[in-house]
């Protein structure tokens, strides 16, 4: 299976574990075994496991792409748009990736889903179903099809083991795009549905709905209306096609170069809104939003990350700490308390929805980040000095440069590797301290994973006071 | 007036803003003007503010002496007891130290209070009342003045401003013992009670009562009773005397030199419960003790301290941030935040006068501490490192002093001074690192407030490896 994980949002509901550089699908929370993963290494995982061979591409803005591979690793394509100019472009762009830099085919069927849903294995199965329905691989339905979908003579691909899904044994031409639709467990308002023409597991698509308000969400659903949750399977030649109909460009080089130029317009509109040939897999399997502090909680498989302690008079209270300090909680109801070197939230779990005019409010500079390289957290912020702590991954080195208007010293505090300071190398262990005036060009590579106390001296220190060089 | 001011206490129920080393009285929570003051700094203002001229002499242990200094300057006479003895030898310790050091004679009164009641200026209008009373330079009363209480011709010393206090103008011999006894507003369980002889606004005492269960204590209320909250005055020779008849010794220095051997034993048990001379002034203004966070906050003028922000569906609600980063409280009610490098209380305002156990529980290093020469914090603590920030004040200095298992290096970020390393002297300043090798001997002098980034390199680093020298 081919599947595109589209990953954006700044995910400010989330703060102070998410944060500009860091949305929330980063945030370790989960717990797998003795360690804990972020939403996206869940992900990633729970699709290994479902099907060893996925190839696994991520469309993705450029904040993003350190992130991505300090948790993903190498064995992912990352498609990377160089602005964000809504679903199409994006999906335009990940797919014309896929054709010409992956060379995959263009009768091949791929999977688009958001990277942030919790869900367990059986959702991926849907996937994979999913794959093979717009592939034409599995039976899918047509027009006419929908008096056979409960008279299986066979039984085969009938149902899965947890039942929820099945495909229609009726064979057709396969639909130019299948969705998923999540079978509704009430009448949200949050999510858009999809009609179904008929209640088969596999059905046409009557009609696409806009979130509707309570009542009118509760007709769709007597109608057998799903959510729609932005899981859709195409052919790559077929997405191809709509593109080059929307936007000039002759490949993903070419796509990528003009990115900057292209219609910001989403694929509902694009294609969804125009495209006859439709069809919905039911889902029943869980699917969670994992939008809020409120729904995050939820999937907690336990009540305190990191240093916390909950008092017995404390209940439905959730404690994620990234802080080094410990956090006592002792009395509170329906309240998440979360930290990290970026901030401090307390609040009612239902009030937490309404969090983002206030982290919008706040002007703090971000005080840690994970990089593909590592990462870094601010430890002190005078007026004429910054302090931060550099962990460097074994093999992982800083670019070669300089700063204008600062110096900087590193306190080697841990582990082996090589700096280049104006060209000179030099081996460096822990204990060791290296000055560098402004001005100063300057690297380090780390031979074993290094952590090392960086002290800028300087007035207006700005991370934008950075030359890079080409190391010879 | 002479005041002794008992500073006692670790604080813990007040974490994570008080710890092992910095107690309750240290917090800076108290707006004062455009500046935030402690509890100790509060009433050293205060009492200036009444009595300009008043002697000031605090007891207490040696770990606090640096954060009084930091707090009070050099205005104080500090009484330090080489160990914890009780209330009776510490304030035989502090009495002998304002006759034996500060030359105050043996005929003048002293007042002893604790240093955490949260009062307005009437309660130190009260206390130079008392301590007139001590001393006899006001009308006091006698086993049979009571029925010339309300019958006073002159009008003289009978009330003050705000009429809550009044001496007796039925002069007589000062009392030995002269206590403050607060109007009670509600039957307490918390505090041991005075009873008075008559209602007048002084009067003899007839006896004192241990605290009471609620009933009683409406009975005793119901009788005229008084909380004693701990503050009385005498002439110095009174306690003096005492003193000797209890312990052998000659003077102050031969007192603090057998210390350690002193019985332990309380000032009501060794002397108020014996002593038949003992009367009593009413004080009805405010006294509020500030034991836990439910009543410190009660006296919070605004609801924030710090970065911290209240969503307008918080109630009832405070915060009190000490650290460098925002806190957000969203929906919360009747709730305490709390945080400081120690680390972040939030609690309901009833639970928080349970915290004691959870503390004692937690196996946190301090991470920082208010000094005489200045301040540290503990930013970063690794395997085998530890970084601080330290804050030295201007014209002070560290001791000359050696490790000898950690190597250290300090990163200057502001101000200029002084290094002595292994004898040499060096003029350092904003941007210079000065590296110690394990055994090195070093020191700094700030010549204006200086602070640097001390990195801490080796196995085991403790505050215990530490050897001081004298400078030649």
């Amino acid at each position: 299976m081919h599947i595109i994980l589209l990953s954006g949002g700044s995910g400010k509901r989330l703060w102070p574990l998410s944060n500009d550089i860091r949305s929330k699908q980063f945030i370790k929370i989960f717990k797998n075994e003795d360690a804990y993963e972020s939403m996206v290494q869940r992900m990633y995982r729970q699709i290994r496991k479902v099907d060893a061979d996925a190839t696994v591409t991520i469309a993705t803005g450029k904040t993003q792409v350190s992130q991505l591979r300090n948790q993903l690793g190498e064995g992912i394509g990352i498609s990377v748009e160089p602005c964000r100019r809504d679903t199409f472009p994006a999906i335009a762009l990940a797919t014309a990736y896929l054709h010409d830099i992956q060379k995959v085919p263009e009768d091949e069927p791929v999977v688009v889903c958001p990277v942030d849903p919790y869900v367990e294995d059986d959702y991926f199965e849907a996937l994979k179903k999913l794959s093979d329905l717009a592939a034409g691989k599995l039976p899918g339905t047509s027009e006419n099809s929908a008096e056979h979908a409960h008279d299986n003579p066979s039984g085969q691909e009938a149902g899965n083991s947890s039942g929820t899904i099945s495909g229609n044994p009726s064979a057709a031409a396969p639909a130019n795009l299948t969705v998923m639709g999540i079978e509704p467990t009430y009448p949200s308002e949050k999510y858009g549905y999809v009609i179904p023409e008929t209640k088969d597991p596999v059905s046409r698509v009557s009609t696409f709905r806009e979130k509707p308000d309570v009542e009118t969400a509760k007709r769709y659903i007597a109608q057998g209306a799903l959510w729609n949750a932005g899981v859709f399977a195409y052919r790559i030649g077929y997405v191809l096609q709509k593109a080059h109909e929307l936007i000039e460009f002759t490949d993903y080089d070419d796509l990528f170069a003009r990115y900057e130029t292209v219609q910001k317009i989403s694929f509902d509109y694009a294609v969804a809104e125009k495209e006859s040939s439709i069809s919905v897999l039911r889902f029943a399997g869980q699917w969670k939003d994992m939008g809020t502090w409120n729904t995050l909680t939820e999937a907690m498989t336990e009540p305190v990350i990191g240093k916390g302690t909950l008092n017995e008079k404390c209940e439905n209270t959730n404690i994620i700490n990234e802080l080094d300090i410990p956090i006592l909680a002792m009395g509170m109801k329906n309240c998440v308390i979360a930290a990290s070197p970026d901030g401090i939230l307390v609040s009612d779990k239902e009030q937490s929805s309404y969090i983002k005019p206030y982290v919008d409010a706040m002007d703090e500079g971000v005080k840690f980040a994970e990089k593909s390289w590592g990462s870094f957290q601010v430890l002190d912020v005078e007026k004429s000095s910054l302090t931060i702590l550099v962990t460097l991954l074994a093999g992982h080195q800083m670019n070669y440069h300089s700063h204008e208007h600062r110096d900087e010293v590193w306190n080697i505090i841990s582990g082996e590797g090589t700096t280049i300071v104006d060209g000179m190398e030099q081996k460096v262990k822990a204990g060791d301290v290296i000055t560098m005036q402004a001005g100063c060009r300057h690297t380090i590579h780390a031979d074993t994973e290094i952590k090392l106390i960086e002290v800028q001296i300087g007035r207006n220190i700005s991370a934008h006071d950075k030359k890079k060089y080409t190391l010879e």
